[in-house]
């Protein structure tokens, strides 16, 4: 199955090129299991969701470390018709046997629980987005369920979903709910706004 | 049908907050055909695709004529199941009866040609999608045939598809691509990320 995410990093700060450029050793721990290419407007990743999702969680942190605002935004796809296969992006993580509804929940919550803390405080929100099945509505409301007890539920918004906390929780909630909801082959997309420091934060 | 957009602006700038609040005054003549809240990570537009389009547009294009780099995210959403309507989101323009694809996209290809040019260089990406139907990838697939032939079409990338043009153009491409293609009562989806002045542009 075909994985991978366009990214986009915001260092609100007329330096954002040295911010960028100084976060990207971040990405040097995975990128033997990455393809990456990048262009004017984002950054596409080619890998399974388990190198994903903590090469763009590593990313943010080392941008954010600078103290300014910085917002991560990222499109996240699994299973996209018309895309070819790509053993990079083998993964143990999707494509499984599908398991009931309320296990992959238990089964979310206890690998948020299991995460390292960052120290780096975050708020976030997404979309999850389930094509091709008349019951996206049930893998989406399933996923809210699990949501609401990750530790990191902030509310629940026209369209999206806010969470707030570490960013290790932030990064290992979305992994979780882009890999444990929707079909395991199916095509299942996730569009993720990570932000820190912001001055308009509570 | 409930439409809208949770939208984000970002700076470059240190800035920055200066620049969104001198924006700002670009939505005024679009306030009382909208629903505005904002939170620290993005602004919710409630309203229909013909008010949302021109008032992002014109949004971006006074951050932009600050000179500085300036990126315009949003999640914008029809039709979304749990959604209540709301009479601000009444639209002539989606929710139809639904007539051949090969029609929709000529009288996607007119509307942009009619479009007015605001002079606001612009590079953007996006992916729709289209959910709760079998048949999702054949409006996919009916709306690129469109892209191909907007004007403003630069190429096909991994999970969404890249535009550059005129501000006008390319806002005008998005709100035909958002309201013609998917069926008209369904659950559509259109996530934009619109660059201007990036000091990466070819």
């Amino acid at each position: 199955m075909f994985s991978g995410a366009q990214i986009s990093l915001y260092p609100m700060a007329d330096d954002f090129v040295g911010v960028i450029l100084g976060a990207l050793g971040a990405l040097d721990p995975y990128r033997d299991r990455l393809r990456i290419e990048t262009d004017d407007i984002s950054t596409l990743l080619v890998g399974p969701p388990e190198v994903l999702f903590p090469a763009m969680r590593d990313l943010f942190v080392a941008a954010s470390a600078s103290g300014r605002h910085c917002v991560l935004s990222a499109a996240i796809s699994r299973g996209c018709p018309g895309e070819p296969d790509d053993p990079i992006c083998r993964s143990d993580e999707v494509g499984g046997p599908v398991i009931p509804l309320d296990e992959r929940k238990v089964a979310a919550i206890r690998a948020v629980q299991a995460t390292a803390v960052t120290g780096q405080a975050t708020a976030a929100q997404f979309s999850l987005y389930v094509m091709g099945t008349g019951d996206h509505m049930d893998e989406i409301y399933g996923c809210i369920d699990f949501l609401k007890q990750s530790g990191v539920y902030e509310r629940s918004k026209h369209f999206c979903t806010k969470l707030r906390g570490d960013a290790g929780a932030i990064f290992a909630t979305l992994n979780e709910a882009f890999c444990r909801f929707g079909p395991g082959a199916g095509h299942v997309t996730l569009d993720i706004t990570v932000s820190a420091n912001s001055p308009s934060a509570v």
